[in-house]
């Protein structure tokens, strides 16, 4: 698990010991053991920079996905989440599997400008569990004229091809 | 991320092609290989059989805790949560840092037998992100004389040397 500290950095693995390579005859077997060390060594120092490159990614995606809301785009918002039939979003005691399900639950819940008002979302943490999947948990608030529903969320997000994309939701609410 | 199919079974990475080492002269270099790729083959076909054993123990630790809360031990139930002050617990709009803190709420929100229940943990998903880390998903019941809350569960576990322990818990309620 690779996790940002406060600074915004965060810990990561140590060039494996090369010691144990005795730099004779360049046979065929040391160009293996060589090429293998130097890919380690691209993969381990280029760690930390992708690793920031997958925060400031994710933060992108959750930042469209609040000002697509906040113009009134769902299908803007919906970006965010994974194009999938395997796309999870939880609440209450209610699974829904889908992309297209999701999008439905949103469009009907939230079907008119006054439903949708403004959202807020903070507290974002983020987590890389790997390098292209990543947990981010954080509170999401809603300004209405006459409420303010808030809660918080728990999204897995993946990084496709096409970007990281919200692969599971989990959001609760405030009673 | 390695994902139980319906039948329990797994797709796991191939080996590795070993084709670029010839059996020539048995040099360091060659040891380093040879080494190199008989640990590879020892983690690539121990994957199967250690995902397997992450699915059975994740199960049983949610098992043991089920049948602890069923016994009125709460700090059984505790067990399955990994004691650490960065342990979370989220809820509505709340989050819970810390097993204690966690702990606490438990003790409050259930402080007598009638208000515990009989619990169930149903449709139970885990998926591994890595050997050590995992994210289980499911259903929670009271069965009370009064109501029967009702609701689901995310949680990610981390494999720790007590054993697969839940970091990070967000639980909703139906309505």
């Amino acid at each position: 698990m690779l996790k940002l500290d406060a600074a915004g950095h965060q810990a990561y693995k140590r060039l494996p010991s090369l010691q144990m390579i005795s730099p004779v005859s360049l046979g065929r077997a040391h160009w293996v053991v060589i090429t293998s060390c130097t890919l380690m060594a691209i993969t381990v120092f280029a760690a930390p920079e992708q690793t920031a490159n997958a925060f400031t990614r994710i933060r992108s995606v959750l930042h469209a996905q609040q000002d697509a809301w906040n113009r009134g785009d769902i299908d803007g918002f919906m970006n965010g989440y994974a194009r999938s039939a395997s796309t999870v979003f939880i609440s209450e005691d209610t699974i829904r599997r889908g992309w297209q399900t999701v999008r439905d639950r949103y469009r009907e819940k939230y079907f008119s400008r006054a439903k949708m008002g403004t959202l807020t979302f903070s507290e974002l943490e983020i987590t890389l569990s790997s390098s292209d999947s990543a947990v981010a948990s954080g509170r999401w608030k809603l300004k209405r004229a006459n409420d303010q529903p808030h809660g918080r969320f728990t999204l897995i997000l993946r990084r496709l091809p096409e970007g990281w994309r919200i692969v599971y939701d989990h959001t609760s609410a405030a009673k």
